[in-house]
């Protein structure tokens, strides 16, 4: 009699870049691995902050964990709150250089891609499910043009080349640690602590949630 | 004996919405109507605040003065600079009502179109030149999800679909005018003389560029 | 014979204002009431924000509970971090009414009283206990123009007046919760579990640090 | 026949620090230097980013230019709008070096001086002098804790020590320059034509008013 192997979530994070000792993404996706959440397993993959190799690492994991959602997690310096990215553009715009010492600048990650993929993520169920948990959370318009938004469209384009029913997936950004902005006067941070419990409370509304709420969560500009 | 028509550029704002009294976007557009700048005369059309009739606007303003360049202008209350928007995203989210009272949310600009289109402005160029002449400027990566990103959408819908050479264009936002920010502790704000030279610049630069420059102008995030 | 009683720590919040439903200053007092921290007892008493009415309801607690130490606590919309306040000024300048109706612009908060005083609190290292905890803490310059800080100089006049030795006091300001920016995007905001936790390292590093840390806590502007 | 001497403003920039090429704080000064404005004539001294140097540079060019008017003009990278500094406190913290490579932390500007001077410039009149010819202009309530807050504490004080009538005198901050935030994006900035202009306006406007405005300048923290 054989059993049914359990079904997987993927988390990814990224290693340290920019100068900063530690990654947030990486810390708090390490703290989740091996948890047993909605009747998933949590696997985990360390990307790296470079866009030859970060892709590449991505793909890989997600064809050893067959995982039925994947979340790909990013550092977001400057932001107060963990936000859930609402689309990937196909532009890598360096400011400055990646972990290879790359920095390209207006090269698109896909040739011949389309411009942008939206996340498959119920984003607005994860936002009120985080904001009922007490925790500071918020849709974001834009992931940027560097490795995390790259990152999140090569997610996107994988899983919309795979069979139905398609894997669900998309991109959360979290703030710094508090360690990491004591000699940035005035710039926010989040506890770890509260980032592990965003990230669950995420993981466990998405395998739940079904269809999204409509809810508003857009920018004037 | 016949007389070549001059060519023309135009240039859109809109009208007030949010509780705020004036639109720095249209102000500006305002003071620029009839110039001649490198060569073009500068045709003015103010479009409404107002998701259903904003698109009908432009495509009719674009019908009537067959312009070479289209620059659309938008107010982004809290910005800073003057920035060029790079990529218009297939979505309304609307955080308050429009000048009609719709609030459309999670809604597609167009139902089938691509999930986004980028600029045809030469938008590092036009930062660069504005920043040479002493004016803030930046590039940004999220035009938001209001009634700005949808008539950048349409814009640029409307132009891909054009038989070529087709005319470039793209959506410029501008910040509150000081006057807008003195109940508004801690907000930007720009002087309209500003805005006008910098949008001046713009034209300008924008109608002299074939080609533009390769210089970063993205975000880690 | 006869016991000692055990002396006591007088913790103050705000009521809601400026139309907000709560406020995060006195929920987190009301959450660590009667508490026992470094063998001294929380006390707490509820400020209005009220220019006439909460310098008498806090002189009226100190007389009530003869605290060792007091920490007023109070909103600060915006902000990202706890935030220990350096130093108090003698204006009240009311960009909002209070919660009575009263708006006074340029007037002293005490008639004749020096143009400032400063904390008793050791800030450096209230903030270095709370970084070390993982909670967003900073030193802040300015306390604002309004109740809290009016509140802030009365509690530094009164301690200054009493007879040596004399508690020690500040004031201090700590963010928005989530639910209270759901409507505000992109303004910061933290759990009020944190807050709660960044509030009792406070206490317990203030009851037992005799000096302060010589760590550099400024700004540049 | 004896001719009365001209009256003088004295206006003071800084050199530049913290690693920035210029500070717009003496470009601007330097545009001014020699103008009459109402009926005085803009002597101008720079001053040193350094705490032991500035202060008596200052004092020296009040000695020389007996001014009826000072104003300090400083560099205050980040903030948006041209801003009255309402006080200066009797503080020292710096979190960089000064030019000399000195960096006291909780040091008194003057030992044994008071906690603060309050500006006697009329601030709310020169903000609304601003707002009225469309540049940004506010209100602030921290100098900060380096040499700009020093050397605004050590005015006050050299004025409030002089026989009466004493000249009236306060602090300046103005923005970045644009080519200073090239590479700080989202770094709000304003061209030196704007910061110029606006300081000529600020000197006329307090020169001319006896009475400040008493309109609502505050902030709630």
């Amino acid at each position: 009699m054989q059993r049914t192997p359990i079904r997987t979530v993927l988390l990814t994070g990224f290693d340290a870049f920019g100068g900063d000792a530690v990654n947030p993404s990486w810390l708090a996706v390490e703290r989740l691995r091996g948890e047993i959440l909605a009747g998933h397993r949590v696997e985990t993959a360390q990307l790296p902050t470079a866009f030859e190799r970060a892709p590449q690492a991505l793909r890989a994991a997600i064809r050893r964990h067959r995982p039925a959602l994947v979340l790909c997690i990013g550092q977001a310096g400057g932001r107060s709150a963990i936000s859930f990215e609402r689309v990937a553009i196909n532009v890598i715009d360096a400011r400055i250089p990646d972990n290879d010492g790359a920095q390209p600048v207006d090269a698109p990650v896909a040739k011949g891609g389309p411009a942008a993929y939206f996340s498959t993520l119920p984003i607005k169920s994860l936002r009120a499910a985080l904001l009922a948990a007490g925790i500071p959370a918020e849709i974001s318009q834009t992931a940027g043009t560097f490795v995390c938004n790259q990152v999140f469209y090569a997610l996107m384009r994988a899983l919309a080349r795979m069979p139905a029913p398609r894997p669900r997936g998309g991109f959360v950004h979290v703030p710094f640690l508090p360690e990491q902005v004591d000699t940035r006067p005035g710039t926010p941070s989040m506890p770890l602590d509260t980032i592990v419990v965003g990230l669950r409370t995420a993981i466990g509304t998405a395998l739940r949630t079904k269809r999204d709420l409509r809810t508003a969560g857009g920018e004037t500009h």
